[in-house]
């Protein structure tokens, strides 16, 4: 049966009018038929309200499909509905979710309430959890399964067949099977293929791959993401710095946090916090928007101020009030456009310090020449617009000093932020248009002043 | 041996010293050491000639490297190396690639070079690219691997242990087995893994899930990943209408699918063109920009004639001019905000048109919520900053207004895009921003006029 996109939107609209009138049975009924990660979706598109009703009504009638649904759910909504339980329900379902997604609730509950949840698991489980939570926040430890099903060197194609046979039940995802020597350091991998193509008596040593990609449990997630989406692995095998494999993330993690660090570099740019989601009540949404708007409010005014500079200039030629927005305005959209160009490429490691000189100078390059030819153009409109040579004049030399502040600062001040260690993304945009209408503002104004007996 | 990023910088580095003083042999021999993937992120991040050395170079010493790196270049790169080769050189290596990839590939070549390339390849691969060639662009049928490996539901264990080892090879990644039925029907999907362990008489059909996921030939990629990320899965199998196995999407392809449309949503968002790429020549980063540039220069003329129709009033107070950026500025950004989070939420699958009134509605209390806090700011501050109070009353209505404005624009354009079927980040920026300049320079400007005689 083909995947259909509208069976599923049906099947939410029915849930949401359902929640909506608190008919419990049927919404029960119906959800049991999804998938797990259906009912997360739907789940996700509830309001806070509505959530916490079906995830009551699933928990009393199917506790392990309420398991799954959370593991597919954006963790902090599935947090949200874990902190209204008791900490002995809380437990029971970390305890049966696998330790990484366990670990990633557990960090995402009030620190007093992770405490008593934690002593209320099972020792092995709790001690799981408690030893990744040391792994720093978006590390590969951090977002690793721990449990790695691993084949010693030492056995032949027919031992390790079974040994999958009995213990693969315990492991996800199983698709690459990693060989490790008797101090379980990481020395090959060998393809659930591979040990079908083989005689049974082959030793696992002479099929392996040796040159197996892994990444250091200090990685961070996007750099593994970046490992898997480039060499097209399902699954990357996590090392300490011993080269002891401790755990393995799998490419649907990985797909997570492409996601996630794509969304997170949209919405920085854009000035939007990371916490903001689209089922959010209105308060929460304004409460995350408005501390950037203040901020953004803040470089408007220092623009203003550039203006209240040049007010005796404007009163006298009250056309550069009609232009400046001009000059201002596409000398941000510029910017916005290296920025974004530059974002992007250090997301993608395309871009990096050491290829960035030429980078920066052929987007200097291109911002010169964008003022130019709009210099040429706005030029000319502003002189035949006010029947003035010299408006015309001032407007294209200031639109090429802008467009050229824009190039450079829509390059530098992202590489700048990375080489700092910041997120380039996260108030980029607004640097860069603080930049430009300053600079446009004083270029076009003070270029005005300067010219200011042709003007009049 | 973990994964080092140093190590690859490094080789990145000496080789293009290498190719820029044009030293073959050590540029070859440097480049024959590394993975594929990584010989493909060195090419692509050469400029246009340094590739082209280095590809003919590598194409003289190993032909078989050479396909591989083609096959993981993004495919407009890889077209414009093929496209310096003679037509049957081209056809060797296409008939080397995947189906898939020699299709992307050959689709990106001028139409009259894939003619003659496709009449000099062997007749079976080039009915396969064809065939392929037919579906249309971005879509499940455009993408997949037309070669997946399918076994009979009749079959035992033991007979699909039996014809994977025999046939195997000729697949890539086979991690899922699809199972049809005598009309090639996709009926159920067995994994490796339960093969290893079932006993050899089990028939198929006693094993397999029946309950497949799969796409249609006709899904846009964009469905086909969200599919594949929501349900966790390595590979998805493709039917025609008549629910026939015809192909396969990996979870590689997916990862790339993704990863393009996340550049595609942010380069929108910015108004960047989607062929703009680091590497690419400054006159041709040039090129891409100027025409959305011009687009910009036309909606700032427009939000300029709104100034020009008040400049009067800006003549009699010309603090008008001062603060009229403020309330244009601030809109702009509360609009881009508003954008920002509706259009992830629609390329996330979270928004859709049924869910969407709650959206609107939501999205214009955060407005009118922001309009009111920022409206007493920014109306106090004007009233300080000109000691005028009905200075302050007039900005604060105006930003009041305008806020309004832009959380209405700001939903409703991406939803009314995606609704006829365009791309809702393209443009909607441009849109949005568009009104939030006209309506806050009309209600700012005219609001002063019509309080005028207290203004002054």
């Amino acid at each position: 049966m083909a995947y259909q996109q509208r069976k599923l939107d049906i099947a939410l609209d029915s849930a949401r009018k359902l929640a909506r009138m608190r008919a419990g049975t049927n919404l029960a009924n119906l959800l049991q038929k999804l998938r797990p990660a259906d009912i997360a979706s739907i789940l996700t598109s509830f309001t806070e309200q509505e959530r916490l009703f079906a995830f009551n009504l699933l928990l009393k009638q199917n506790e392990d499909l309420v398991t799954e649904t959370l593991g597919e759910m954006p963790p902090e909504d599935a947090a949200g509905l874990l902190a209204h339980l008791d900490p002995p329900t809380i437990a029971e379902l970390l305890q049966k979710l696998p330790v990484d997604e366990a670990t990633e609730l557990a960090s995402k509950l009030p620190e007093d309430l992770v405490e008593q949840v934690m002593s209320l698991m099972n020792v092995a489980q709790s001690a799981d959890v408690y030893d990744q939570l040391q792994f720093e926040e978006d590390t590969a430890g951090r977002i690793m399964n721990p449990n790695v099903f691993a084949l010693r060197e030492d056995m032949t194609v027919s031992e390790a067949i079974a040994t999958l046979q009995r213990k693969s039940h315990e492991f996800e995802m199983v698709f690459y099977l990693y060989v490790v020597d008797d101090r379980h350091h990481l020395v090959g991998v060998v393809s659930l293929r591979q040990l079908l193509l083989n005689p049974p008596s082959m030793p696992l040593k002479k099929i392996m791959t040796t040159d197996v990609i892994s990444v250091p449990t200090s990685a961070d997630q996007e750099e593994v993401a970046r490992v898997v989406a480039k060499y097209d692995l399902v699954a990357v095998p996590v090392v300490d710095e011993e080269n002891r494999l401790v755990g393995i993330i799998t490419v649907d993690d990985v797909i997570d946090v492409l996601r996630d660090e794509a969304t997170e570099d949209i919405y920085s740019l854009a000035g939007v916090d990371t916490e903001e989601r689209l089922t959010n009540p209105a308060l929460k949404s304004l409460r995350l928007r408005l501390p950037w708007l203040h901020v953004n409010l803040v470089t408007a005014i220092l623009a203003s101020t550039v203006v209240a500079i040049f007010s005796g200039t404007i009163d006298k030629v009250v056309a550069l009030a009609v232009l400046m927005p001009i000059v201002a305005g596409m000398g941000g959209n510029a910017a916005i456009q290296t920025l974004t160009v530059t974002v992007r490429g250090l997301a993608l490691g395309e871009l990096t310090w050491a290829n960035s000189k030429r980078i920066i100078f052929k987007e200097v390059l291109v911002g010169l020449g964008n003022g130019v030819v709009l210099g040429v153009v706005t030029g000319v409109i502003a002189w035949l617009w006010f029947n003035k040579p010299m408006l015309g004049v001032v407007m294209g030399l200031a639109m090429i000093i802008n467009m050229f502040v824009a190039a450079l600062t829509g390059t530098l001040i992202p590489l700048v932020l990375k080489r700092l260690k910041a997120d380039p993304a996260v108030a980029s945009g607004i640097l860069v248009t603080t930049f430009t209408d300053v600079c446009g503002f004083f270029s076009f104004l003070g270029l005005a002043t300067l010219f200011l007996r042709w003007l009049m």
